[in-house]
């Protein structure tokens, strides 16, 4: 659908430098370029009401927009919110989820300028973030992965998707501080800004956020590069607690981190020329990177498993 | 509601010159300012798919929200766009609406750059349109009407509203080409942009679209000056065929006219020694002005009917 829609779209003015197909558009503003990117949320499709606050719905929205900022490597800017209101959702609850978003923003920097509450059948927000960089060449792309690159990715992967698992009623051997802790990673993820502005001046050669899941990710940035990422699954770093909701799930843990998706971490390739600049580069950005495989000339994703043998795996597609 | 979230934003970053409030925010790009603003639009709210196809839909959303960046005087610049679909609205309507839309944005100059595609159960579309000034001060804003300037309207109002009553059933003493006439100003309005960055040019002092109504806009503008508005309703300029509408609908020409909004013409004030300039403006914006009142010192809107008696009019807040 992404796909038929891009090939219909013409470009006119001569500011824009990148449109669809990539984590964000980034437009010649003059001075500096600005870097855009859009995304909905819809109850019953990307959250519910059942096991999210107003107050997560908002923070989790805001999140997942500028963790597309963050793929870039940009300085977060501005945010406009359209809020579509059903009738069993109050102002209250409204404002509460407006608080969240206000807080986040407040905490990175970003400024909510502007936007739209409507009424609505189903409850929705879409959130429309601004950010900013001196030029264009500061930023990173989905297309610059080149055969011979490491991959790496930043944090820990299933922790999210545990959360998930465990918000639908799963019950698994965990202690409540482990518990909770997953759970919040679900309801509230955070954005890596700082780290993607880090590991953009480090000199990654392409980046995009982890939102559907590494399995999914690394095929759209395979893709857009015309190369392939080969991802040892059995190096993807694990959250703690993943291995015990797997087993209590009966799935794979490696799977799981995989596929779930909205961890909100950074998927990077580089250079091994720069492996030790863009591993600091992460510390340096309040997390930590692991090299999970490399780049080669064939296409799309390729996840080897156990005994070095390729395994498909199904990822979990979120919008 | 729009007033609550207001009065909890804070403001970051020192590049936002304008944020809620105005038709759109303000920020400085460095060499420029950038002009955005965010509009929702649903299903059985904002339009009824019964008399909008998918393409009236993608026409209209873009158009209101451009709406926004002629009555800030901006030039038109990027377009991200959010569809939410619901099951039975496929994906060869929402290419349908996608086509409208890029039609539209082509026909302004405009570049549809980036956004997001969700499953929802219920149809919307949000719009975000960034538009593009050389400096803030070329901008014009709805608080700086002054008490003695004049007021005026482009374009002609009502057209769209009678469209509105045409669609939903009414049966008015029409020619086919003045019923056809009506029906396109409500389903493909135009958004005056040429006019816009002519008017902000020729030096008017407040500019704010008549998405509303006259009754309602003018109230925005007035609130944010600090001023009244006195609208003389028998001064309004009239779409060919409002009178016949009207008169089958048993309402007043003038007060539907006033009141059914998404006409999406620009209603302005301007110190008496520019009026010469501004009309000039307008019609090189390919447009025309009247003007329709004058700005005193109270404060809102004051309607004023036949014999000089204020007249109370429920505005259409069709959002």
């Amino acid at each position: 659908m992404i796909d038929a829609i891009e090939r219909r779209l013409g470009q006119r003015g001569g500011r824009v430098r990148r449109s669809v197909g990539d984590d964000a558009a980034v437009v010649d503003a003059g001075g500096s370029v600005a870097v855009t990117s859009l995304d909905s949320f819809v109850e019953g499709v990307h959250f519910s009401l059942a096991t999210h606050s107003p107050a997560d719905v908002g923070h989790s929205a805001l999140a997942a927009a500028l963790s597309d900022l963050a793929a870039m490597g940009a300085a977060p800017g501005e945010v406009f919110v359209g809020i579509a209101l059903s009738s069993e959702f109050g102002e209250q609850r409204a404002l509460e989820l407006i608080d969240a978003m206000e807080a986040l923003a407040k905490r990175v920097g970003a400024t909510i300028a502007g936007g739209d509450v409507v009424r609505s059948p189903a409850l929705s927000v879409t959130v429309s973030v601004t950010g900013w960089a001196a030029d264009a060449g500061d930023l990173v792309y989905r297309d610059g992965a080149r055969a011979g690159d490491l991959i790496g990715v930043t944090g820990r992967l299933g922790g999210s998707g545990a959360g998930r698992l465990l918000l639908s009623g799963l019950r698994a051997d965990l202690s409540a501080g482990a518990r909770n802790g997953l759970v919040t990673r679900h309801l509230r993820p955070q954005p890596r800004l700082r780290c993607g502005r880090e590991l953009a001046r480090a000199g990654v050669s392409a980046m995009i956020d982890v939102s559907d899941g590494v399995a999914t990710d690394a095929g759209h940035l395979a893709r857009r590069s015309g190369v392939e990422l080969c991802v040892a699954l059995d190096r993807l770093p694990l959250a703690d607690g993943v291995i015990k909701v797997a087993r209590a799930a009966q799935r794979d843990p490696t799977e799981l981190a995989a596929t779930m998706g909205d961890d909100y971490e950074l998927l990077v390739t580089a250079p091994p020329n720069v492996r030790a600049r863009v591993q600091r580069a992460a510390g340096d950005g309040d997390s930590e990177l692991t090299w999970i495989g490399e780049v080669g000339r064939g296409e799309g994703a390729r996840l080897i498993g156990a005994g070095g043998k390729d395994v498909e795996l199904q990822g979990y597609e979120h919008r």
